[in-house]
């Protein structure tokens, strides 16, 4: 693991590493912001998995989180959203191959080599800054944002006892419906659907929820909302009877001005969970 | 003046509007947020100028400024830090002519025509969004960051009863003294250096001072604090008996990680003063 820079932040330290990944077989660079807690001993993980066409860098430029995360004494990982680099598989458009690994580990050509962001993410990460970082792997939460909210969901609900709580802005909710997923899932997993019920968020809810407190916000002016069907989540929580909160806020659209300005409710409902 | 943009953000809407400017000659593009306070009548404006090679977005996406302003009701302005455009001198530089405007009218060839940005800052923005938005103009005040803390500093002190209060993140603080100044006056403004007088801080600051409270951070490890010479600052202020904080901020850098550390200080240092 290299360290590429490292910045004071909120009292402790944004760091950005980079690692040869078995999982990706390339070079992989994640964010994390450590907070002046660590100091003290092992803090909690909070995990950010970020959308379409981001990297590590983005959510951990933009979001806003680091402030809160220093107050609560958690720490914030932010992966890549694929694999990347010259022997990567891509595709001319931008929510296919790099920057829209969906969170899956694919078996299709020409992408099974690489993109494995399930593996990467569930696996292989969590290793890495566990043993690198004074942080409590015992106490982990996840989050994400539109194809990482989608991620965040699918993983929490898809390992059971790892993460204490989940939350999504703006989550691609039911891929298997939507153009953003089935073109997608279609390629990484084939043309089989049955391989796709895992990685939707809204079927996994209905056959097995997560264990735990949910908390979703979606803008009601978000212009990428007939994608996210956030109606297939909302009613498969309800028929689940998950704990949850689901909310839909007046006025807001898919960027970043949306997901900073409820990042502190994210930090602070993780940081209520991760504190039990 | 043409909306580019707007996006709900902490409960108010961060707008990107564009006009033919008189003062540059050219278009030009700028940010403002403002906070839902502003149903209930005109609210107060900060102005944020940005440093070098940033444009109106920097710091309007990175320095989480819009959740504090929201809470205090106040509006910001984020203006772009030169002219722009394929008719407009520029410089192979990154610290000369496009985004290194240094807030001064150039009187020297061939950067007279549209490097205004003094007149831009002081005058004609002001105006146009004095006319456009509901904004009390009668209680302003302004920040910035490195050449933007350059920029916010002289302008305070140039404009005698305009600002209320005044901040900056790692300013430049003495231009004639250091590289990131002498080029950049002498190429906009010429060799004599008695024109130079009024767009240094720390000499304005030892003639005529600032009629209000003052806030200064600055990064123990800031890469350029060789440049920026935050010494000369210090006493100048101490000299004239300033009333003002000047903080060197243990372990930060000249990043926007820095500056988004502090927003939450200057942003409360900002509204006391326009509350009053």
């Amino acid at each position: 693991m290299k360290t590429l820079s490292e910045n004071a932040c909120f009292g402790g330290v944004q760091g950005v590493y980079t690692h040869a990944s078995k999982a990706c077989a390339c070079d992989m660079t994640f964010g994390l912001f450590l907070p002046e807690a660590v100091k003290r001993g092992p803090v909690p993980v909070l995990w950010y998995l970020s959308g379409l066409t981001c990297t590590h860098e983005n959510a951990m430029v933009k979001a806003g989180a680091q402030g809160w995360a220093a107050r609560e004494g958690i720490a914030l990982v932010f992966p890549d959203t694929s694999p990347r680099g010259e022997g990567v598989a891509d595709d001319e458009a931008y929510d296919l191959g790099k920057g829209a690994g969906f969170y899956v580990n694919a078996t299709e050509e020409p992408w099974a080599p690489h993109y494995r962001m399930w593996d990467y993410v569930a696996e292989e990460l969590p290793g890495l800054i566990g043993a690198n970082f004074a942080l409590d792997m015992e106490r982990q939460a996840i989050t994400g944002h539109s194809m990482g909210g989608h991620g965040a969901l699918t993983l929490a609900m898809g390992l059971p006892g790892r993460f204490r709580s989940v939350s999504a802005f703006a989550p691609i909710c039911n891929p298997s419906g939507a153009d953003w997923g089935r073109k997608q899932l279609t390629a990484y997993l084939g043309a089989d659907e049955t391989a796709w019920a895992r990685h939707d968020a809204s079927k996994v809810m209905r056959e097995t929820g997560f264990d735990g407190p949910l908390l979703v916000d979606t803008g009601t002016k978000d212009q990428f909302i007939d994608l996210l069907r956030p109606e297939t989540l909302a009613s498969a929580v309800a028929e689940r009877r998950q704990q949850g909160e689901l909310r839909l806020q007046p006025g807001y659209d898919h960027s970043y001005f949306f997901v900073a300005s409820f990042m502190e409710d994210h930090v602070s409902f993780h940081a209520e969970a991760l504190e039990a």
